[in-house]
């Protein structure tokens, strides 16, 4: 059964986590149809796939709807196990580490940069930036936990150990947001001061194939934001006014 | 290197995401030293185990911490995978699904209960309340799709099928909470008349050998929700005061 069918996907251009599916397929070879959503006027198809949360992304296989990010890229390194390198580990331990820490990229990672955007003054978005580099800043202890078996020193070039894996896919999704998040506010969210080996890091992965592949047009993640923005400032403005 | 070596539980016994995981080691028939901690007052072993989160539940398996109950849960399946029988499904759809609904009963159906136990006004309860029971409504309609092949009618006895599985788990460790949630404030999370295949589960499951063996002692949980309670207010009046 798996491994059959046709695979649609339905996700947002600079969705981090339709991003990481996209990732994931285009590493294990997958071909999918790929239908952009329109978030603020949601499609049928979305809303019927996923009821429960109606969010991005939904992988449809055959008939069979998939929803939330990490039940996706897990279910792509189960369902097309030989079609590409694997995501997670084999090791039990190293997959509850890669688990945890794809975990904290969702829990903290992502809060974390979203509230910069969302800061109402300057003064807020300087905490809000201070508190997401000290977040972000815990992931260079990772590299040695998730790439090799914990003991040893030598860094290796990805969480995945010598390949992208599933923290790689969890983290470097965001990633897409961080030179935009420069653009329009000046922050740097991973400094390279205090988080060397994740800035080295995130050169890299930006660096590779797939990462190319899905990554966002120029000018389109900044459109966003602001297109996120304005509906922000509207809903205050309109909750203000009843 | 699986299934070798001590093993060791940081919990506190009323905690659902350590009720969890002492269920997933008694379904794998995993023996381990179980250790209770102390919130308020953080143990060197927890905060060393999990310095990321400093939370409970931690598996410490041999030398290695083992954190996130989602995370240990999936571990112990693997790691003893021949210890007894699956906690989640062999078929990529179906461990898709089953992780979609538990980190749903994370996500929504955790804070959705607490959030009852946090009102400060009968007026307030009232809509937490009436807000979980919309949340644990959409619930009813997991049970086709996690125990069979999304088709048929027919309801399995658990979320797993004929026997206890991944969604039990997450879900059942809630359940110990909600008795308790009764006797302090008269409220009814799963309504059988509003759901009335969970109430069904919601009792099958705590008569289960699994649920007997961890379920906290009588008297146990509404005393630590005390607890919280002093705590949450003491704070409250020590915030107003500054």
């Amino acid at each position: 059964m798996a491994g059959e069918g046709d695979v649609k996907l339905l996700g947002v251009a600079v969705s981090p986590f339709a991003l990481r599916v996209r990732m994931a397929l285009q590493m294990k070879g997958v071909g999918y149809e790929y239908i952009e959503q329109d978030l603020f006027n949601k499609s049928e198809l979305l809303v019927a796939s996923n009821p429960v949360h109606k969010k991005v992304p939904v992988l449809i296989h055959g008939s069979k709807p998939i929803c939330e990010s990490s039940a996706i890229v897990q279910y792509v390194d189960e369902a097309w196990a030989t079609g590409g390198p694997s995501i997670l580990p084999a090791d039990p331990y190293q997959r509850a580490v890669a688990r945890f820490w794809a975990a904290y990229v969702d829990d903290k990672v992502f809060p974390a940069w979203v509230a910069i955007m969302r800061a109402a003054t300057e003064e807020e978005r300087a905490e809000k930036l201070a508190a997401a580099q000290d977040v972000v800043e815990l992931m260079e202890g990772a590299f040695a936990e998730c790439s090799g078996d914990g003991e040893e020193e030598e860094d290796k070039d990805f969480f995945g150990g010598d390949s992208v894996g599933y923290v790689d896919l969890a983290l470097g999704s965001n990633l897409f947001w961080f030179q935009p998040l420069h653009e329009m506010f000046g922050v740097t969210v991973i400094d390279a001061g205090k988080a060397p080996r994740l800035a080295a890091w995130a050169e890299r992965f930006l660096e590779t194939e797939v990462a190319k592949v899905v990554a966002p047009a120029p000018g389109s993640v900044v459109e966003y934001a602001g297109k996120l923005s304005a509906r922000r400032l509207a809903a205050a403005a309109a909750a203000a006014n009843k």
